[in-house]
């Protein structure tokens, strides 16, 4: 299965929005399919979307000819624009696409080849760290999790949310081959229900034992000791460590705290944004009334309803006994370790 | 709109699980389509189950002929057996079954015109005191409502759950009466969207504004600030005040206590089980797996996944802020408040 990848020219992804019933690959050459992907949820997943807007930015260039860098970069800048505005809450997006826009800087007068060499390097380094990124943080994390856990998740924070083996649920499967997971609860995750449709369908394909729950029975779960462990994705991470996830993730993280199972964030550092002192400035996504009151087709609610429908919701930090990324574990005060984080170098100065 | 009533020898019913799409009403002389309609919830709600078993214990003793008050007896023995055994947390059910039992308790030397007439009595008695109760919770509770307050409310604790305006709908339609709503935030209540399918029609039915939301937004909704008073139901009270309501109310209310707003639980006396000492002791129903992993004959979950899927939880009474019954407000503590309730006779004494 593949979430998101370059083929031959193309991005080829799976299609979510047919899981589990059908697994569906599309193939396209034009950046707009992609943005329309990402806005309808076909590409789901903050790392994921990174990973696809990177990859859109290279069709973006790769169709037409250019005769200047200066036609390039214009053409570059208006992808970026239309790929920007398709979902607001997943930083994953904009630091990728910032990431490709940073990489051609300043080269309206450099040669057309060597600016799309320069976007096709970055765009590859960018799948592949999200890659690696996930490997480390399911091998970081797992360490976290005690031998014979039952874990609770939400939403989606697999291999379908990224282009690599996932964030919460690579902690999950790395623990689950160490043999420490007697099964996982997934909560099905209303308005788009990634965790009926799409955690449920990676686990069991792991032979992961998955409980599927409602939302609305994580109090009663929690309450009732099933699980040792809660582990959950993030769409962004602010300076504090105040963490915006699917909606149902906050709830989750105080009745956590209630009942004394630690509640925990796995996440890359593309996932965090230092811009943002706190929780209180990440733009939260709302999502079209319908996506509530129908399923399938089928109008379920009452005619004349209000809808409101917000698809995210921060987690204060007090709430967040770790952050599991690829470069190890944060623990708080987290204000000092997510500074820390981004202070290191990125990368070690090679010795030639 | 009638939920349930008494007609000409028949009950006649709204099924619920049409609503909101079409108003479909059943009428039937046979007590085992009763017991089915409260088992698949065309009749559902505390209060209304409890009316309508008592009505189907009639349509037990009346369709048949008997010779003796002993054979009468053991018809309705038998009828109470069949619809004990259709939804277990519900207390009103087996409170209202063990009135019409007691009523003609020791009676199988008595003709069967007069067990005939007893039971016809404590069925519209049972009727009549639900239909009395909604309207005084609705007056009594209307007075905990601040002017310009919205209001949270899970499931439907409305005239469709009752034979009357309902217990936590009665307060809001009440307060809505005297102008002091705003607006009230209706979780859509998984499995079976309750809260979209039924509050929804009820209150928008009296011009109130209702706003859709999934039950995993409640976090959001308090956190925000956009709701001065949460309200619900109850489908059983112990003896210390802790609340059996529908799957979700136990988030809701930590989630409450958290942001300082208001948790109210309004039911009628014949919710409160004073024989459990705690909600530990109460059943908690769990509902068939397709409940969860399909809607509308749809499938959404993958296949092989398990399901856990409680339709209640239990709140805890240090988490109710006060407990509105037809006879007035209970306040923690709840053990005193609630045996004072049941010490004081039922009724005054009247003077000829």
């Amino acid at each position: 299965m593949t979430t998101v990848e370059w083929n031959e020219g193309k991005v080829r992804f799976i299609d979510q929005t047919c899981l589990p019933a059908e697994e569906v690959y599309v193939e396209t050459d034009d950046y707009r399919v992609v943005a329309e992907a990402i806005r309808s949820l076909k590409i789901r997943g903050a790392p994921a979307i990174g990973v696809a807007a990177a990859f859109a930015i290279l069709l973006a260039v790769g169709k037409r000819h250019f005769t200047t860098g200066q036609e390039m970069l214009e053409e570059v800048d208006h992808a970026v624009e239309v790929l920007s505005a398709t979902r607001p809450t997943a930083v994953n997006l904009f630091s990728a696409l910032r990431r490709m826009q940073r990489t051609v800087e300043g080269g309206e007068n450099t040669g057309v080849p060597e600016l799309f060499l320069r976007l096709a390097v970055e765009a590859t380094v960018i799948y592949r760290e999200d890659v690696e990124s996930c490997r480390n943080i399911g091998s970081i994390g797992a360490d976290l999790i005690p031998p014979g856990s039952s874990v609770l998740t939400h939403c989606n924070a697999g291999a379908l949310a990224t282009a690599g083996e996932g964030t919460a649920l690579s902690v999950i499967t790395t623990a689950a081959r160490q043999g420490k997971i007697v099964r996982v609860y997934a909560g099905e995750t209303r308005p788009h229900f990634q965790g009926a449709r799409l955690t449920a369908w990676e686990l069991l394909r792991q032979g992961i034992e998955t409980v599927l729950i409602t939302d609305s029975a994580v109090g009663s779960v929690l309450q009732q000791g099933r699980v040792q462990v809660v582990i959950v994705g993030a769409d962004r991470i602010a300076a504090n460590g105040d963490t915006a996830n699917k909606i149902g993730t906050y709830p989750i993280a105080v009745l956590a705290a209630r009942h004394r199972v630690p509640f925990y964030v796995a996440a890359p550092t593309s996932t965090f944004d230092v811009t943002m002192p706190d929780g209180a400035h990440i733009p939260i996504e709302e999502r079209q009334p319908a996506e509530v009151t129908d399923i399938a087709g089928h109008r379920i609610a009452a005619e004349g309803v209000k809808v409101y429908a917000p698809v995210f919701d921060i987690t204060p930090a007090s709430l967040v006994n770790a952050i599991i990324t690829e470069k190890g574990i944060l623990h708080p005060p987290y204000p000092r370790s997510i500074a820390a984080l981004f202070e290191q170098p990125a990368e070690e100065p090679k010795t030639p």
